[in-house]
């Protein structure tokens, strides 16, 4: 919201589309051994040897999923890798590669771009994944990226959603609801912003939520912790929906029903405030705010020693049989059937 | 340009995100044995054992790659996945898989999709590919379609852009020019159209190039049709962009020059006589059209005698020192330097 009177605009005819790929990607480097040719042909080449591989799509739509009125592009090209990586950890994979392709009208300049690929190459930093492709092309309107993230498991690894059992534990780490609320944070202060352009936000009190909406975070250390713990869920996902969403996939998927328990959800201190300052039910937006990017699993009950008190985890439930159906049970004991609300774009 | 006052339409809205996923996608088969888990997880699983992977990716949006006036959908949706899998054959490997996300308005009904999967899966069937993933999203205005391709190939197989070495030959499958001209025969008739509705426009003399504008092929034959001949390209390109432009990419990507002739350019008949009636240079077409999704390829000398006279193939030049430069030998023996033009879509 603070506009740069004197940025620099390089019109992106100038450079046509060969020079402007060449020109966004030449800073990125190849990491992964499984990378054998990454930009510059038809196509990369990968040698996964006799790891089984994962592949994963999002499109993330300018209007839509985001607005460039408060996200910067560095933060967008971080979180358009950040939510694919995500969706490829949700299978126990360690990912690998991405592919990245962007619509972008001429009103952006190049130096939009390159704001927006320092994000991308900084999350491929992060989170040692090699970008082996990609497309630009204009648009007739806004910002489009669409993610490709390819991963690398062996085959006893892999996590699908359908394996969960009844009397399986339901686990969910970190906490949830911190992205929705940022996102409330930062369409409130747009409008404060519109009626007053002088006002500067003050998201001091909002960090944490405002960065968890910003620049979300994968769980890329899941698949290592739970190893270390000798743990293998039975089945999981990850939250971008919502957790009322994930759930039903889970319990759906798996042919299970589950109990869902509204004391344990993790909640950070900060949402609990947020959403009494915007007069929102905290356990709504926990279970229905979505973005959150964290692993939900499930896990045998024998294996409720090993993640009992482990911080990273919080144990939120426990599935049933199918017919018992999924509820979430309140803090005063009663039973309220989950439903999914999750992100109805169509509806919009 | 003809209207079906009687279609039917389903509010996109009806559905919602999963119910749409699941609508499209569910008369979609798996084939591949290299596809161990299709569309329904956080990602799809994929065994290609100790094949190589080849991924490439490519977005198509309305109003810049394809005019909804007069592209059908499900030509669209054919063209979508064609366009990704001629990159595949470029890399000499074999598809096996693609990802296809779509961003649509609200302004397109259910059936409007249904038309555009169905092309989808149509490709999918004639190129023996399944469709293990995808991400549908709404958009504020137009269509945008992004498909990631996924090819296998042993070691040995694989040719990259910067094989080709001085005294090679350049050969180039099918023939070229003919999307081009299809496409300015479809803007002449959207132009009539637009002055008088009720004319039906008679494509009847420009099937050839109008199909091969609306419904591309990619060529899954070349590597088995090479390597039956015992021949190994030692560079390889799709054109898409242009004839121009490819050799311009194989040329300096394998630093080598390269003389093409003019008279060796292969035009089928229906091309040389719209360009006289376009009054437009039939070389210029070929050279700059594009989209013909031929593969263009570099062959050792030694190979000649495998490859001459074969219908399927057209010997159009022979590669140089990089220093010689790159050449058109046109009919009348002068040479003329060759400048890429391809789509310029950031100058549109």
């Amino acid at each position: 919201m603070i506009e740069d009177k004197n940025q620099q605009r390089t019109q992106l005819s100038d450079l046509g589309e060969f020079g402007l790929i060449d020109h966004l990607t030449k800073n990125f480097k190849i990491k992964q051994s499984s990378t054998v040719k990454g930009i510059g042909d038809d196509a990369a080449v990968l040698n996964f040897e006799d790891q089984k591989v994962v592949v994963t799509t999002d499109l993330l739509v300018e209007g839509v999923h985001f607005d460039l009125s408060y996200v910067p592009l560095k933060h967008l090209g971080y979180k358009a890798v950040v939510v694919n990586l995500s969706d490829v950890y949700a299978m126990n994979a360690k990912a690998t590669q991405v592919t990245v392709s962007i619509a972008v009208s001429n009103r952006f300049p190049l130096e939009a771009l390159e704001d927006l690929y320092a994000g991308i190459e900084t999350a491929a930093k992060i989170y040692d994944i090699d970008v082996v492709g990609g497309d630009t092309t204009s648009s007739n309107t806004g910002l489009l990226i669409s993610v490709t993230a390819l991963g690398a498991l062996s085959e006893d690894d892999v996590v699908y959603r359908n394996g969960a059992k009844p009397n399986d534990l339901l686990v969910v780490t970190g906490d949830v609801g911190a992205a929705y609320m940022g996102l409330q944070v930062l369409e409130r202060e747009k409008e404060v912003y519109k009626v007053n352009p002088n006002n500067q936000p003050d998201l001091e009190p909002y960090t944490y939520i405002v960065e968890r909406q910003l620049k979300p975070e994968a769980r890329k250390d899941i698949k290592e912790l739970l190893k270390g713990l000798d743990v293998k869920p039975t089945s999981m996902i990850d939250v971008s929906d919502g957790l009322s969403s994930e759930i039903i996939h889970l319990c759906k998927q798996s042919d299970v029903g589950c109990d869902l328990y509204e004391n344990k959800l993790p909640l950070d201190p900060q949402v609990i405030s947020v959403c009494e300052e915007f007069n929102i039910d905290s356990t709504t937006v926990a279970l229905n705010g979505g973005e959150d990017y964290e692993l939900l699993f499930t896990i045998s009950q024998e294996d409720f020693m090993k993640i009992k008190g482990n911080p990273n985890f919080s144990i939120i439930g426990f599935m049933k049989e199918s017919k018992e159906g999924m509820h979430l049970v309140t803090r005063a004991d009663t039973r309220i059937p989950i439903k999914a609300q999750g992100w109805k774009n169509f509806n919009d």
